[in-house]
């Protein structure tokens, strides 16, 4: 069986033509070599000294040629025809390569004006390279034109289909390692080609750079066959068109060719696609199949071993350059072999036949203002909260599905921005099982293969994207955010764990980015938390686990985010706000189940301004002396069954003063000085007193509350309820009793910890006692929880308002 | 172009067998819909009343009759052929499917005696399931013949391949959904096949399951066309056979048939690999493709809408059946459907001719003893640690690469247990680069797919398995241990996040597990953490992240261990020691780089097996009273900080007394009652008083220390310096000085905070400030650090021993 694709016969490229991109191939690599090894002599005027080297040789060798030869030839094609394109590179640790190309370009020097296009800036350009004090050895929010890193591998093609959606004039040019490959989100990440609408959607052309190793084996996608790999690419819905060998001048030609190629097949799949002739299914977008060798045009061996094509370029492909004379000549000869005086001239700039090989102004790829997305970035058109605000007329008397009440808000956020395009919800197949399905009312899932008559909500056009992969989510959420959108992930609270990883470099990237002028601001990283720990009623252990949020803690502080609206009215104006930040991540944890509501929206304005209050209407302090218990908490079911251990403790205990904290904002609880939103001691101690014992309720790992409050005065009289660790397929009460976060551990853990009440009230704790034991009989006899759980509302105690 | 398979006539199957087995399989199915469903009146000997249905419908029907189809012919083959195979069942909230078919095979009630194989067995079996009390809703630990939990999607193959290896007689049928089939780590699973020597491993048979839908939505892979999805398979080496429909005999005919020529195809693979005539490249494994509807036999429609073969079959595809009439006759005509009197007798049991179907013994899926690994568990023959041990003669005088020291050990491991064939390596491609490249002595990197003369170690028969992707890794290793074998899993710090909700489900499962008599113990994940936060040289700021071990530290106190050793030594003995251990995971942190040895392998021993302790030549306190300050450090380069911070304190301050503690077995800081590890309060306070301060160096974020120690007396004395987030290529002193963890910001914090100290020793503090400047100016300089620090060596103020 013959697959393979045969390019057409080369169209019109002169040799001439491609002798020029080949010197302006060797002024990258020569450029890459040089930000490795050296610290002074760049255009080797002078022969090699060892104090021209550096003395620790730091940095990526073996995927850089192919990524400057990649650069190169694209340049070529945005010259020729005009287009707007930007460069995700997969093998970030390529930053060598990154650097080079965008400083021939002229975009570095405009960036900073230090590395200047002559001797000394080319000099200070090396110097800085993986050095204290300069620039990271990957590409990295320093890099001009980047919204990748590349050093955690995986994430490549997933951020290029994030940055090409509602970019209709935007082409990607991903470049897939090889390493990277075989990490599963880029294994899933092939899957995106099926939620990109070549009508409204950019353009993502990926190019498998196949040289063959990592850092010490073999690829396995290199090792394949060409016929095994057209088999996976055509499966995958793509046109593979292959590019292979060593010889430059022969490879510079079948690029050149395939480049024309896949430029044409874009064109005419977005042709058709704009002008309606195809409106059915998914086109068959190309891609390039790149076979170079690692380490290509650096030394064939050192030390009689094999290291161009093989895993030894790596890293640095001759060690020890300052100290041993041969390994020096090998460099020497190795940088020589790129012809220096050939492209740059006397002054270390790079020649005019080859600066007229770069595109100009924003097209240049380091200057593309997609790759920094702040600098397009529309604020969001946003309605007013109130107009969704839940009416609170009796406290907690309603049961309202909370996330819904977001939903016809997130619906009309999706209609006001429509004409912007960039808005998008994301989710692994959940936004309806999370109570956002109001969203519906106005979009529709994006679905590019067949849509059968009994579908619900697909369309080519649909700005929700569902995909069962949290990886894919993420990543398009994160490429759509940082080329200036805005979005909303919606998850499982478990299950972003799966994310975690992502979610580090993200907020790495956020932190570099905030350091930088250049780098205009990005929206938020906003994340949805539901179907949460406390109600996994269809599917128990594997779906409880809400640690993310101790991940998300140990994170800069300017950079994250965590909230816990009790209800509907505090969801609203968290989710609102949330939308309306730039260069943080904000998590949301919110139950989809129907819940009670505490306060109108005024209330809840004023709540979630402050972050963090006294519910006075809980209580029953008389405010001339402190209480004699504050019960804390933080989350929907935790405020619940806090409330509920309120009622509790009243009815059996009246002379008992009780104030009621709600956190809504949980890194209020850290001190000013550890977190921007943090209390100040004052009004921490305010909330909490200074000796009163806290029984603090809390949604997720309870070490994480003492984690934030330990230089707090009162933290030895804090006492935190929250997972232990303890799941199953259960009622949603009976959970809070096998975490002993429920109303009676609550209300028992109250009286022991007053000084001197438990000796009064033990026939208090006797009956809470038992009330526990006839809920596990009934629970285990019945299968729900008892009416009186059940049926359970907060006693009023002061009127609303 | 014509790929797909077609099947081969069919071959002596009658119609009488599969009449049979299509009983069987309806017996399955009414089991699992009684699960669902019904609280009493399994044999439905009366008509269902609204006091039959459980209150609270839970589980997931849409997927199970599609195991339970499967299952089924599977059966047929292990009779027919007495073949040893264990089921791995991706769609795990399928549960009621898993626990149906063991039940109908007699293991379920030999593991659980009270759900007999009556009438009041199946009552019960019918109300457990996802009940209070009861049993969980998806294939968890509880369900016999389960190593694979499912309820987060992603991991079935590459379970199953894990399961596989060095089981040469084993076949491992593996389920994957189609949903599952969209995640990133299961894309990348299909590659295992790279990793499987049919000569001296068990064989994996991928049944991809596409039923269609997802929660809410089509499958990607689900409207694929099959010519794509040959391609697909083919291009990931296999050879893909589909059986696909609805019409219910026309499908046993077709799945017969498929399965007699696939395990046809397995015996001629592993007959010509075990006789040598084919001893290169991977073989093209034959895989099914099973195309039948989601929820397949359920109700057709339900108030008009869709719900067979469609999304709405997911869960339960008619709900309200307690409260709705009507409803409740569409599931009492569901149940009937199979009829039920023509599958159990009078008293509930299968009837015999069905009996029959069910392979017996050890063969049954559900009692196969590599389910329940334990059984099967050799412990490993292990050298003596001694050994290995590094001489110390002179404290911190020797450089030593501590991993590659525990590479030696582990070198002779595998040797040892060779003929056991029972240890594995497992790694993202990181094995040399974290220096445990000693084992490449005894054994090399398996790889299927082609050797070239210049490879280096690798081969058919390699144990050290590597692939770019931590979640193939560590997924492998799961199935590894969780049949009866050792490994350990050596990765990059930062990385290992990537794994985050692997490990939580892995901890999960050990916690479930550990509470089950009949599971046996698994030998414990051992995670090798290296490369770590402090030595990135090479990668920058995406490669620093210390925080798995604040994850770790969320789970089951008798699940987890970390370990911080400081040496070669205490790597030793902790590496040993991990590996005899079973029922846990285990987290060592330790780096590669050259470090100084600080411990004979004597004081190692008592120092590991104690976790934490005095280090009384470092320190200088005279014993009589309490020292002045305590220096704490866990983790190797903090270590080197603190003793080089001790030595700058005792030279400019000598009569200030010192107390130098190291803490290796980290989560001896809890409580007791928090951790099996921790220590009492009152060796605790011997430690670290109960009012000096306290400089506590830490390898990761310092709030873990904080949240670990906030019950001790002197919590508010301690004062913990580690990772703040600063990170970058620079030289692995200055990211101590970026994060204020180096010598000279611990003896000025140390100065600080001992009372009446700061002010007498000014100079002192200038001096060290004087310092911290001149390093910052040298580095940016001459780009690597000032003499004085790459020297600095321990000045011996005792004798060793």
């Amino acid at each position: 069986m013959q697959l393979r694709n045969n390019l057409p016969n080369t169209p019109e490229i002169s040799t001439e033509e491609l002798t020029l991109i080949d010197r302006y191939w060797r002024a990258a690599n020569y450029l890459s070599v040089g930000q490795i090894y050296l610290l002074d002599n760049p255009l080797l005027k002078e022969p090699l000294k060892p104090e021209h080297i550096k003395s620790r040789l730091l940095g990526h060798w073996g995927t850089t040629p192919g990524l400057n030869f990649i650069y190169a030839h694209l340049n070529r094609m945005i010259r020729n025809r005009d287009l707007s394109m930007i460069y995700v590179c997969g093998p970030g640790h390529g930053g060598p390569g990154m650097v080079a190309s965008t400083y021939l370009e002229g975009t570095y020097s405009e960036i900073y004006p230090d590395i200047s296009e002559d001797a000394e800036g080319m000099r200070k350009l090396f110097r800085q390279f993986s050095f204290p004090g300069g620039i990271p050895s990957h590409a990295a929010p320093e890099t001009p034109g980047s919204i990748h890193e590349g050093g955690e591998l995986g994430y490549a093609l997933v951020h290029a289909y994030g940055a090409a959606f509602d970019n209709p004039n935007l082409i990607v040019a991903c470049v897939v390692g090889d390493g990277e490959a075989e990490t599963g989100p880029l294994s899933a990440s092939w899957q995106s080609n099926k939620f990109l609408n070549p009508a409204r959607d950019g353009a993502v052309l990926p190019i498998l750079h196949l040289n063959g190793y990592k850092i010490a084996n073999p690829t396995l996608l290199g090792r394949m066959t060409d016929e095994d790999i057209e088999h996976l690419f055509r499966g995958h819905g793509y046109e593979p068109f292959f590019v292979e060998g060593h010889e430059p001048a022969d490879m510079h030609r079948q690029m050149a060719a395939a480049f024309e190629t896949v430029f044409d097949r874009i064109r005419t799949i977005q042709a058709e696609a704009r002008d309606g002739t195809v409106s059915e299914g998914f086109p068959r977008w190309p891609m390039i199949v790149f076979r170079s060798p690692k380490g290509w045009t650096g030394p064939k061996e050192v030390d009689g071993k094999k290291v161009e094509g093989f895993w030894r370029a790596h890293q640095v492909p001759v060690s020890g350059c300052r100290e041993d004379d041969k390994h020096r000549k090998v460099l020497e000869d190795w940088m020589r072999s790129y012809n220096p005086d050939d492209l740059f001239d006397a002054n270390g700039r790079l020649k005019e036949e080859l600066r007229a090989l770069s595109p100009g102004g924003e097209r240049r790829m380091g200057a593309n203002p997609h790759a920094n997305g702040g600098l397009l970035r529309k604020e969001l058109i946003v309605p007013d909260i109130r107009d969704y605000a839940v009416p609170v007329k009796t406290r907690g008397a309603d049961m309202v599905q909370t996330t819904e009440i977001l939903g016809k808000y997130l619906r009309d956020v999706m209609k006001r921005n429509d004409a912007n395009s960039n808005f998008r919800i994301f989710g692994p197949d959940e936004t309806e099982s999370n109570r956002l399905g109001n969203v519906f009312e106005v979009t529709d899932r994006v679905w590019m293969e067949k849509i059968e008559p009994y579908d619900v909500h697909l369309s080519r056009d649909g700005r929700v994207m569902e995909v069962l992969s949290e990886h894919l989510c993420q990543g398009w959420l994160e490429g759509y955010l940082l080329t200036g959108r805005h979005g909303l992930f919606s998850c499982y609270e478990a299950f972003i764990h799966i994310i975690d990883s992502m979610f580090n470099q993200h907020a790495k990237w956020l932190k570099v980015s905030s350091e930088l002028p250049w780098r205009k601001p990005v929206s938020s990283l906003n994340y949805l938390l539901t179907s949460h720990v406390w109600r996994q009623d269809h599917n128990g252990f594997s779906h409880q686990d809400p640690g993310f949020l101790d991940l998300v803690a140990n994170k800069k502080a300017d950079i994250v985010r965590i909230y816990l609206p009790p209800d509907a009215n505090t969801l609203l104006w968290i989710g609102d706000h949330c939308l309306k930040t730039w260069d943080r991540v904000n998590v949301i944890v919110a139950g989809k189940q129907p819940e009670p509501q505490w306060l109108t929206m005024d209330e809840a304005i004023r709540h979630c301004e402050a972050g963090i209050g006294i519910w006075d209407w809980a209580g029953n302090e008389d405010g001339a002396v402190e209480p004699d218990v504050v019960m804390a908490c933080a989350g929907d079911v935790p405020t619940l069954e806090t409330l509920a251990a309120v009622c509790l403790l009243r009815d059996a205990i009246p002379e008992l003063s009780i104030r009621v904290v709600n956190v809504v904002d949980l890194l209020a609880l850290q001190s000013q000085d550890q977190h921007p939103h943090g209390l100040s001691d004052e009004m921490f101690d305010g909330l909490f007193t200074t000796d009163r014992p806290v029984i603090f309720a809390y949604h997720g790992y309870p070490y994480l509350i003492h984690r934030l409050t330990y230089k707090r005065t009162n933290h030895q009289n804090i006492h935190v309820r929250g997972f232990i660790e303890e799941g199953t397929t259960t009622t949603p009460f009976d959970m809070t009793v096998l975490n002993e976060l429920d109303r009676f551990h609550l209300a028992i853990e109250a009286i022991e910890r007053v000084p001197g009440l438990k000796d009064k009230a033990g026939s208090v704790i006797a009956m809470l006692e038992d009330k526990l034991a006839e809920h596990t009989r009934y629970v285990r006899e019945h299968g729900e929880d008892m009416p009186e759980i059940r049926d359970w509302k907060w006693k009023t105690s002061k009127t609303v308002g």
